[in-house]
């Protein structure tokens, strides 16, 4: 993926606002979580305790839907805004941060809640990093 | 509307953590912003003077996706995160704002800027005082 | 919402390519339709039962992401494709149709199904009305 | 990005109705579509002659759409349904072959056009590939 985030931020006609690097980075981790939550939400239904895993869905779902639109805003680079991009990295901090506690605790369990959890760690990070560049 | 999204909420088999008539009328706001930023940035793609839209469009991309997960995030009841929610909520004050003003500049030659910079007000307040009750 | 969506597909500069009237009433049966979806989804997981729900789940989660998608393409007016809206258009048909006949299953159950499974018929035969006419 | 589809497809607690790793396969290769084509539409939005893009951007925002849909209802592995699979991939084909031959007639003048239509044949191959495996 990073190939092809990169190479095509890259083709931008114009400067843009933010370290392209970083910025792809950042992109792939959060694609990189969305599917991930997506996939471990189906699998929680999947599991006969689903009971037991009602929250995690619930938080998946939400990650997923955040981390999607947060890939499109920071893929965007006409029309620059700062307040946008921090405000939507802020709650993409938010859903990455209860998204991989939740997912932590079953990761023992179950395995796609262990490799979500990491995803969203990834992203977290990914997503702080680039934040801390945004003034 | 409004009767879908409210029927809707009251049917969850537990109880909820926001008002739901505020909640049904908040999310039925942000779904007319998100239609009629689509279609303002659709619009603003069919003006001759299209290079002069080109922000506008953006801002319009961007808010309808915020909006979009911002309604399905408020929907959801199960597992309610306050954090998650308000997060979201000032990404979405954020996103309406921005394009509600940008959509303003246009309002006198565009009617589809007129009507979307209307939603997105009314959407921008509507996410203010629900915000205003999560504490 | 008719309100809105009618008025913003209405100041499209160009002439559009379907009757604006129909078009108008089917995006809006199908944003309804993908509310309920969010709705019934998030319901059936605060159901004690939820793990008689699962294919239900899926479902609502399919059909509200087909129907999202749908709502956006249909609302563009710019660069019409036939080929693309009626492929999508049966794609949402299919999903309604699933979707309905699964909530239908659950309906004297589950209020939240019944509604679901009404709102999945209605945008049913609003995209078959749609297509009909789209040649 | 194949690695992390690949473990989190793998870790579904029931067996699946199709391949894994083609599955796997064809959700990355849509991923990275969708993608393209939300960096396609934004580079194009920044070009100075966009008055003659604005067919290009529709697809793209179409493709882009479709795409992202077509990817979570694919890694959904819980009550699979091969109905709305096969359709929602012949409009995912139908929205990469339109994209794909939108942004190959600007090839020549805009890498970032040259570099979308070699995501969107890509994605098309994939979904086409996939769907001769659906019965």
């Amino acid at each position: 993926m990073t190939r092809t985030t990169m190479s095509m931020l890259g083709t931008y006609p114009k400067s843009g606002s933010l370290d392209q690097a970083k910025l792809a980075e950042t992109v792939d981790a959060i694609i990189a979580c969305a599917e991930a939550c997506t996939a471990c939400a189906d699998a929680c239904l999947g599991e006969d305790k689903v009971a037991e895993l009602t929250t995690c869905i619930r938080k998946d779902l939400d990650c997923g839907d955040i981390c999607d639109t947060t890939a499109r805003v920071l893929t965007r680079q006409t029309g620059y805004d700062a307040t946008i991009s921090r405000s939507l990295l802020e709650a993409c901090v938010a859903a990455c941060k209860a998204c991989g506690d939740e997912c932590s605790r079953h990761a023992d369990m179950h395995e796609h809640c262990r490799i979500c959890a990491e995803a969203c760690r990834a992203c977290e990070k990914a997503c702080r990093d680039l934040l801390a560049t945004i003034i």
